[in-house]
């Protein structure tokens, strides 16, 4: 994922798809600025070139910003010095991580300076008692995957880009993956954040301990504030054992009704091995059929498929749950068909791939409108039939998968051509229909530059309000990230133009 | 546990207690004041009386307010007229929840008006897929324990004091309890809030969502802050499935080495099913002996006992994995003697009486001084030995149990009278070794007014600054739960005078 370089002349600038943006009054960078900064990590910098290009668009090729500058920290103190340099001229700057945001978050929207942290590596240490693994920011996550597979342990979270992604902007996209029915969300993992605030000075909140309710919890904030508070340069990790027995269940479901109910027993008989809830619907096995010629692993079509994975301590115990629900679950007419898979490399290879390719499958189709919301359990395939019905004579093609457990529901809206129109009668319908089931338009995407404006669909008015002044203990001259997360004026007695991007 | 009222004559009075600690520039109450504050609550209101008494001294009687006002709102509507009203009048105020704080949290200083959310008690919905339940601030633990388990749910964690403290009040504490091990913190189990902010807003974090990445993610402030950012009316909660197969083991270990191995051994063999990891020492075990007369339910004494439990879905793979477990800890000379017990009246009765009784059968020795400390797992126990060397020749009783499983450790020095000098000498080890250790001088029971001068040892100077800030922003009057959680001053130049009050 996100290998190749995209080409700058593909993606349009993002101060041109959002003319209501207007550039901050920061200062512009000047030849003394780039030469002090240059000094100050010894000359790992690019003014030009390939990397530069790279680092300036988004993995999705969605968003382009016009850095003149990219630099690569080796050291917090550097980080530091940095900061400190910027703050001073009032300077601008993006934290960039594995730049795999999905919400054009880790990408200057204008000329803002990129600090990279990837050349900030090192895993620091690692206990095997508790678990505590404590690293730097760049470390990506399939690295620390495998230094904790060699000491039996594992991370608590598994996503797409695992190669790519680091686990600093893990932490600052907050998102949450595969696994959060096991292991929970972010907030339950990380025991302590190093930051580097906006004027440069450190916030040592880097502890290894599980408890300390010593005043508040502020490395909470840094969580899903995706660099507009701080720049993490450390984390620590509370890390649980690697499970020596896993297996997966690939089940061809014929409702929705039923999703839920399999759902719900499996939360009951599986009970704490259970991993993973995933779910897609027909149209998904049809994309992935037709476009990826990965053929139906079951016998039969059916309405819903869906995944679920589990992670035990023994074997022979895991095999009797899995065998028992499922034969319930056959009994009842819950499922028409299914595969259980033991083997790893079946499972990484071959069942995974249906869920982890969804994304690749649907390109084929062309333009693609992404939406990663929150819904109750009850609404959750609900959303692509009111959607179906308000596009009608010929709604486009609509698929709905994600993370059912969490209610984490990807949807994705493909049409041949861009088209401003139609995006504008999905989203208004979509964001509002969200916020009357009190759900979330970003489930663990973010807000990044797309959605901060809509931020108002899941968060009250007093709550924006009270992330502004937070924002502002944090980082009173906004040179962190700016333009992502929060809108940039909040007029609390009229509504926020909705979709000014159209 | 609280439910004699203390003779408000024996404690002495918190201001007499801390004569450092001056009363804010706050208003005093007027008979305006009261009639128009009553009027807001409907006459839910105590101005004299056993209910004000009560209410004015911790459930330890180790501090005593005066509060002239005890407010029983029974509305969030209610909440936020009053804090209106005080913040327009600059009173200041406290709340309470059940009034089971360790830290001093829960009663006023001087004469801080006192609201009380026990009248808030409602079950506001259950959401039998999800395992979402949200209720109002003031249901206590007990009774949402019971409701849970009719619906086959159950709490994330379990304390002490479940028939008199309330879900607010937890999560304003952010107390961990048995089975963080298992369930997480409050972080991870915690959906939503509804907070009333100092100047009577709502507000609205009352998602039930698991996922949720629009913004900062505010709520976790309120965990842990004692009241002092906001005042917590609504909680929505991720409640798991209640767990049908359940067994503790009761352990005697020989060496701290033991316990060490035993914990993570339990990591690896007991996996998904561990729930909780407790330990205690040999002179608990003899205190328990004499003072309670609970004889030691193993056949012999040795220097450490262990309690583990585990939670699962079958009965027959949890005995198999315990019987596995046990027998590799017997062949290595892990444990000397062990009980397992899987009926539910005997591990409640019987074995957890062994863990929750500790306090009472310490009280009989006189005087205690009670810590509450995180340390790395290796040094948890070495804080005995170092304490005994340095009050040689006549160390005092000293015991140390806690959950393991975190590395939070309840240390209790006991002394027939009380020392102060004593006291000083101690924590002036105390708190510099917790410090060297990079460990919390507060693993679950909060700063309150008992220990907010003393955060400084686990907190930088930064971080408290940066508290300092967020206090501000929300409060920026002062007028929430004064002199609680954070010094009054903090000079950044000079360490703070340590140990005022002695």
């Amino acid at each position: 994922m996100a290998t190749d370089v995209p080409s700058k002349w593909n993606t349009p600038l993002t101060s041109e798809q959002f003319p209501s943006i207007k550039r901050g009054r920061y200062s512009h960078l000047t030849k003394t600025d780039i030469k002090h900064l240059s000094q100050i990590v010894d000359g790992r910098v690019c003014t030009s070139g390939k990397e530069l290009d790279k680092a300036n668009v988004d993995w999705l090729s969605m968003y382009r910003g016009r850095s003149l500058l990219l630099l690569k920290p080796k050291t917090t103190s550097e980080v530091c010095r940095i900061l400190k340099y910027c703050h001073g001229q009032n300077l601008a700057v993006v934290p960039q991580g594995g730049n795999t945001s999905l919400a054009g978050g880790s990408v200057p929207v204008f000329d803002e300076v990129i600090i990279s942290l990837k050349l900030m590596n090192k895993i620091i240490s690692f206990n095997n008692l508790s678990g505590a693994l404590v690293c730097e920011a760049g470390c990506t996550l399939q690295s620390l995957m495998d230094f904790l597979d060699k000491e039996g342990y594992s991370m608590p979270y598994r996503i797409g880009p695992k190669e790519t992604c680091q686990i600093g902007g893990n932490m600052s996209t907050n998102c949450g993956g595969m696994h959060v029915v096991r292991y929970g969300t972010r907030h339950s993992a990380i025991l302590g954040l190093e930051v580097v605030l906006a004027d440069g000075s450190v916030l040592d909140l880097l502890t290894t301990m599980k408890k300390d309710n010593t005043g508040y919890h502020l490395k909470h904030l840094f969580l899903g504030a995706e660099g507009t508070l701080g720049i993490i340069t450390k984390v620590s990790i509370e890390c649980p054992v690697k499970s020596p027995s896993q297996h997966m269940l690939f089940l061809g479901v014929p409702s929705f009704k039923h999703v839920q109910n399999i759902f719900k027993k499996a939360k009951f008989d599986l009970g704490e091995i259970l991993s993973a809830v995933e779910v897609f619907d027909e149209t998904v096995m049809k994309l992935i059929n037709k476009n990826l010629s990965l053929p139906n692993p079951l016998s039969r079509k059916t309405a819903f498929y869906m995944i679920l994975a589990t992670a035990g301590s023994n074997t022979r115990h895991d095999a009797e749950k899995l065998e028992s629900f499922l034969s319930k679950l056959k009994k009842e007419g819950a499922i028409l068909d299914g595969l259980q898979e033991s083997r790893p490399e079946k499972m990484q290879q071959h069942l995974w791939s249906y869920r982890e390719k969804i994304a690749v499958a649907l390109k084929y189709e062309g333009v693609c409108y992404k939406y990663d919301i929150t819904l109750p359990h009850d609404q959750f395939y609900q959303v692509v039939e009111e959607l179906q019905t308000l596009l009608l004579p010929q709604p486009p093609v609509m698929v709905c998968y994600g993370h059912f457990a969490e209610g984490d529901a990807h949807l994705n809206i493909v049409t041949p051509h861009l088209k401003a129109e139609l995006q504008g009668k999905i989203e208004n319908f979509l964001y509002n229909w969200v916020k009357s089931l009190n759900g979330s338009i970003s489930s663990e995407h973010g807000l990044g530059i797309q959605r901060r404006d809509q931020i108002i669909f899941s968060k009250s008015l007093k709550a924006v309000e009270m992330m502004r002044k937070v924002k502002e203990v944090f980082d009173p001259q906004s040179i962190l990230n700016p333009y992502k997360v929060l809108p940039s004026k909040l007029d609390a007695k009229k509504r926020l133009p909705f979709l000014s991007r159209l």
